[in-house]
């Protein structure tokens, strides 16, 4: 397959997700409706936050699906979209959790709520009780119906059951990792690294990689084997992106990620970097400036030089290629199909790839 | 039957709610040991949250399945601890976003959390970051596992995908109820009486009766007729009930209802009787201190006295009386049997009864 066959399967099979989740949400507006103008609103919210994302979970799913003989499209695409929902879910909970207003420079539910609210004359306090209350609602029925479109794929018994399992393997890791990351929040001591992959691993890379690979393979049917690699290639490739997000978020070009390179620093973010960095002298000269809410364009300049000098940029790169090599030693297993082989190499060429 | 028996049975229902809760915070702990201690707490947290309360819920799912017919009590449990779990979710939410620490006069998951980190030294801010953060994840898993448990039931895949329904249109009236509530707390304008009603209704009452009786009735293989029957009745004294709980909240007695009675009126609180009371002439008496967050004991004693020499408190006893009645009504049916309607009747006078 040349770039352009992989770029129409891709956008096809993005087409489908948004197919279903287009008519989840259709439905979902006509029910609110008889409840009041505002509550369609509020699935309006939710569906803004929805649509336009890159469909990554989906893409995972309908890979491991397609490349291991599924054919029953429709399914794959609503197990691909509640894996999208469960993803909206846990971002909108995030937000409310960081008590963040705004989401890649865009308001986001409870950003557009409580600006809606403010233009009426509520207070900044009430306006941002609006904002709040309405993520939190809105987070809840992503939740609940992530759950739902599992149910709605129409297979049989057995399989939508492991689905299910699968599912709630997902979130019961993502409340871990957000748990111990708001642990981390608070703490003063800089965890180790391995904690933050762990906490990174649990938080997003399970029920970004793990989960909607596994899903993928069970719908095909795939055997136990094929499965348990996919596990194993989603939590190394999960935990390579992790490292090389974190890498971008302190290096990466703006207008590439969509986040200003400083918020990581200003914010004093955990991560790979930083976490590494303070077992090196040269941290006496940055540590004050990690987490300064203020923290100047030349001053984060300065940041990013003694990362890169104390060797905290090329250990944290290292480390990124390091878990990207396990994970194409598990698609070199004999057991995996050359399809499947050749859907996810890409995959982890492209994580791999953001590094530079 | 007499009223020892009418107990007896009521505590065994009770029993086995709770022994499918036990089984489900034990299951939930021990694969929560894995992602470390933190983790287990926060189960714990949650399961403090959940067990100990009435088992209102459960109690309706029992009475409906129990009384048309219905044998297998495990599954009805577990129909029944699923509503449980809704509940705490839906609570432990609604606090988050009321920004309160406590229930019913007792720390809730976001105060202890908040207690636990203040003692160890966080600034204030920090702590409730820690508070909420908690809340917002243990509810997140209280909400997905709430569906969770109707998997459980190990019934026929109709009568699951028929449960999966009713718990869906539990929490989907409950997020528009809720919504609709942050409205009325933000907005200056009084709500009218009916809009109050409504919001009530989609907030509580369709969790707490109608869906828990409908599905206790579908559990049993109930007819339609009557599934829809207990929908309308669980709809009017679900009703009945909320205008009674506005009544206890001010003029009910703090060791019967463990809310102080103050705690509504100096929260400005959008009641049935608050309403009534806008329109009289009465109103301008006592307008500025509803919602006075330092109103005294003597101020509200002043407020009690005006809202019953206005007309709102009789009024709305009479209210709750109707909707009690009308529920009554519903039991009257020719298509309902004999035995629902002998669970439901107490059900009925037990509501009107808390109206002195």
């Amino acid at each position: 397959m040349d770039g352009s066959q992989l770029l129409a399967v891709s956008q096809e099979r993005q087409a489908q997700v948004d197919a279903v989740l287009e008519r989840f949400f259709s439905l979902s507006k006509n029910r609110a409706a008889a409840f009041g103008p505002q509550y369609v609103q509020l699935w309006e919210a939710l569906e803004s936050n929805t649509i336009g994302g890159k469909r990554f979970r989906p893409r995972m799913v309908m890979a491991a699906y397609q490349a291991l003989g599924g054919t029953d499209i429709e399914a794959a695409a609503y197990v691909g979209a509640a894996f999208e929902l469960l993803h909206t879910a846990l971002i909108v909970h995030d937000d409310v959790i960081d008590h963040d207003f705004s989401r890649r420079g865009v308001p986001n539910i409870s950003g557009s709520y409580r600006d809606a609210a403010a233009a009426s004359g509520s207070s900044e306090r009430v306006a941002e009780h609006s904002g709040i209350s309405a993520a939190v609602i809105a987070g809840d029925l992503a939740l609940f119906n992530s759950y739902r479109l599992i149910d709605r794929t129409g297979v049989a018994d057995v399989t939508r059951s492991r689905l299910l399992e699968v599912m709630d393997d997902a979130l019961f890791a993502s409340a871990a990792g957000e748990l111990i990351d708001v642990d981390f929040s608070i703490n003063f001591d800089m965890p180790r690294v391995d904690d933050i992959l762990h906490m990174e691993r649990l938080k997003t890379a399970v029920y970004s990689f793990e989960c909607p690979l596994q899903a993928g393979a069970i719908l095909a049917g795939a055997s136990e084997e094929v499965v348990a690699t996919l596990g194993d290639f989603g939590r190394e490739i999960g935990i390579a992106y992790q490292i090389v997000d974190d890498l971008l978020g302190v290096f990466g070009l703006e207008a590439e990620t969509g986040k200003t390179t400083v918020g990581d620093l200003r914010e004093g973010k955990r991560t790979v970097l930083v976490s590494y960095a303070t077992s090196t002298p040269e941290w006496a000269t940055i540590g004050e400036l990690i987490g300064k809410a203020d923290l100047s364009d030349a001053e984060a300049d300065s940041v990013r030089a003694v990362l890169t000098s104390c060797g905290a940029k090329s250990f944290a790169e290292g480390l990124a290629r390091y878990y990207g090599n396990r994970a194409l030693a598990r698609l070199a297993e004999p057991h995996i199909p050359p399809a499947l082989r050749a859907e996810l190499h890409p995959v982890a060429d492209a994580v791999l790839g953001r590094v530079k």
